[in-house]
């Protein structure tokens, strides 16, 4: 094969050889070599034999700027010109339905956002499938179609098109088997292509850190924030990183259409007050990039301002109708997917709840049908998981810790989750915890905005 | 991926973590890694993933012992129990065909050699082509039949079977394109699993260091010749390894038919000084580790005089006739497959010779056909290299450098041959060199012996 390789301009062993040695890689060698997997000309074992030496060697900042590039342009590209367009990020975590509570608010505000969104896969859902319980909304427009909506209505949502970076989309699926996720350059090529191929001129990144995120640690979140926002730098976009705690599931609802009711519950202000206060500072901070406002903190008054008078709802309203969804169910739940059976979770001990763990509810909600461990398993929207008592809150015995939204035949499942979550999700002290983890860590921007 | 592994014992996608991470993999787990691949149950990209992960972060010697059991007995193997049989290896090299000088050498001292053994790719050529030029030799005998000879004749020379670790054959495969070919760790195992299924109970290993070899500093050398016998020690193996110069090719014919020529010459004593040295170093070893003689020095002596009395060459004959092949080559070599035509390459320059690259005089011989640039190219047995003038020898203008062998329709890649060898590959100064390179640099022994 080696021979073979002789007759193109590099040769994938050579490059490899470098990388495996520490050697930097050239602008040129990286793109050869994405777009010899792109074309099939480059095979995975050679692929996951270069992702293994830049997990281990790393990649600089301009290596890290070249394969995002490269990877942007191995599908279609949508771009905004001049237009201030925002878009936001979130690397991801349990009961994060951030998303239609900051995009209707910065709508309201009058940023216009091209938001593309993933499916969920494991413990973590996705933006795409909590939408999707909502009977009639369409998240597959075509790409000329989302510009369209995304310039004249200010607002689209859509799922994330095979044709956008088809090559993170192979190369992720390659890192996930090869122990290759976790490496900074690598996670930041998969966020920024997909994003700068969505033609995004501004980005607010929510970077979650904690048990239940990707990042498991403030320096490992700290590391991705930079490295995303030199990225965004080198390609002229503004980003604002923002890390924010993932300790515990963010609001009270884990589940696809319970993650739906709280999200119209906080546009109506009475949503809980971590989802509300994480979505203000995303939505503020969009505000400010489109260049609504010259600071932040300016972004943030106006966000609230939308919020308490309403508008960000009716752009939610709005955004359901446009899209073919059925808005009533802004004023009546009853028309969202609904589990039939509802079990409440009740505490064996009195005290302080100390700790609620994360990762695992959202495999709870997995397992119960409302996420997927496969990419083909189909979604059950109505099941999920109500928190009632959050941590530092007092608690008796026999009191309500938790409800779990079921379907007839899961009872058996049930019990099981019931107990692990009394037995090893849910901490409980005999004094009340002292000082709780704050829910905003770090706001960053580059030198662009 | 990661949900169906949990089936299993092990996870690959854990076991590749803990190697990029640099942690110590257990025997267990690099067993079942290992059988995993040869079943294809773990994938081309997983192996290459965890084969970049052990180049960089490296096996010790346990680790190292584990992946050379598991891919010794992924495929057949051949035992001969407590008798002491005693084969030779070498890393390769070009105009290397000490074994078909220093095998009959030991035989005729009483050594029972198994010697199975390659063909050729790229620079270097392979034992088995060069033996396929004598017309019949069979190189292909069923493994029993293959046994039967070794110890009730003394000495056969076999093709390694695919039966013969088909996992090495494998990861061989995935290393040489995804440049993980270079670790010591995996170059040990490579060779001593194929070694130790083949039921040698002591080896001595040649390990070519220099311009034409594998290993190109004497570092490096070392470094796999401590790993060779560390690992042949935890296999309760006797091992020698000599390190021997390939900063030239080894004799002066370098080419298939040319090559056994130079054999049979150097069996009748009329050899060149470096091929007979290196074979009598060798065979010596052999015949140490065999328990003949007490020492390598005794095994040297027993050497020469086989070589001196004719036994040696009687035993090659008598191999050449066991194996079908043509027994009268030895005495006739008009017998082998020739080349047409001989080109005389003069000298440009009068003067020393101070330099003879090594590698390049390989390509030349695999250009006229007499190696393998793929798998499946046919051999020129004829065609070939032959070198006159060695380093430290004066010449004059006009004199024959070396002569070149080659058939109808070759004129004008002689032509860029020659224009090579004069301008690039043999170096002329007008004055004498002071100190020539030795032809032996390390001799050891494990703990076995």
């Amino acid at each position: 094969m080696k021979n073979q390789e002789t007759e193109y301009k590099f040769s994938a062993y050579e490059i490899i050889s470098k990388k495996r040695d520490g050697e930097k890689l050239s602008d040129a060698e990286i793109k050869w070599f994405i777009a010899g997997v792109t074309a099939k000309t480059i095979t995975d074992y050679q692929m996951s034999a270069l992702l293994m030496a830049i997990y281990i060697q790393g990649f600089d900042t301009a290596e890290t700027a070249s394969i995002t590039d490269a990877m942007l342009y191995s599908g279609k590209t949508v771009s905004f010109e001049e237009e201030c367009v925002v878009d936001k990020h979130s690397t991801g975590g349990v009961g994060d339905k951030a998303t239609f509570i900051l995009a209707p608010i910065a709508h309201a505000c009058g940023v216009k956002i091209p938001m593309m969104a993933g499916r969920g896969l494991g413990h973590t859902g996705g933006t795409i499938d909590k939408i999707e319980a909502i009977a009639g909304f369409k998240t597959a427009l075509p790409l000329d179609e989302f510009k369209r909506s995304v310039l004249e209505d200010g607002l689209a949502l859509i799922g994330q098109t095979k044709d956008i970076a088809p090559a993170d989309k192979k190369i992720y699926a390659l890192r996930d088997v090869t122990a290759t996720i976790e490496s900074i350059p690598l996670i930041t090529a998969s966020i920024m292509s997909k994003k700068l191929a969505e033609g995004a001129n501004g980005i607010v990144m929510d970077i979650k850190v904690g048990s239940g995120a990707f990042m498991k640690t403030r320096a490992r979140a700290r590391a991705l924030g930079k490295s995303l926002r030199n990225t965004a730098s080198r390609f002229d976009k503004k980003m604002m990183t923002i890390i924010t705690d993932m300790n515990q599931p963010l609001g009270n609802a884990i589940g696809n259409s319970l993650e739906i009711i709280e999200s119209v519950e906080t546009l109506k202000n009475k949503g809980p007050k971590d989802i509300t206060e994480v979505s203000i500072q995303l939505a503020g901070g969009m505000v400010y990039l489109a260049g609504i406002t010259k600071s932040h903190k300016a972004g943030i008054r106006k966000a609230k301002e939308v919020l308490k008078n309403g508008k960000a709802l009716e752009s939610f309203r709005d955004l359901i109708k446009r899209q073919g969804g059925d808005e009533k169910i802004v004023d009546d739940y009853s028309r969202l997917p609904q589990a039939k059976n509802i079990k409440e979770v009740q505490s064996l001990k009195a005290g302080y709840i100390s700790a609620i763990t994360c990762q695992e509810f959202g495999e709870h909600v997995v397992s119960l049908g409302g996420g997927r461990r496969k990419t083909d398993d189909v979604i059950d929207f109505g099941v999920g998981i109500t928190i009632v008592k959050n941590t530092g809150d007092k608690v008796k015995v026999g009191e309500t810790l938790v409800t779990i939204h079921y379907n007839d035949g899961q009872e058996k499942l049930v019990e099981g989750i019931a107990e692990e979550i009394l037995t090893q999700n849910i901490k409980i002290k005999a004094t009340k915890p002292k000082v709780l983890k704050p829910l905003i860590y770090d706001i960053d921007e580059n030198n662009k905005c």
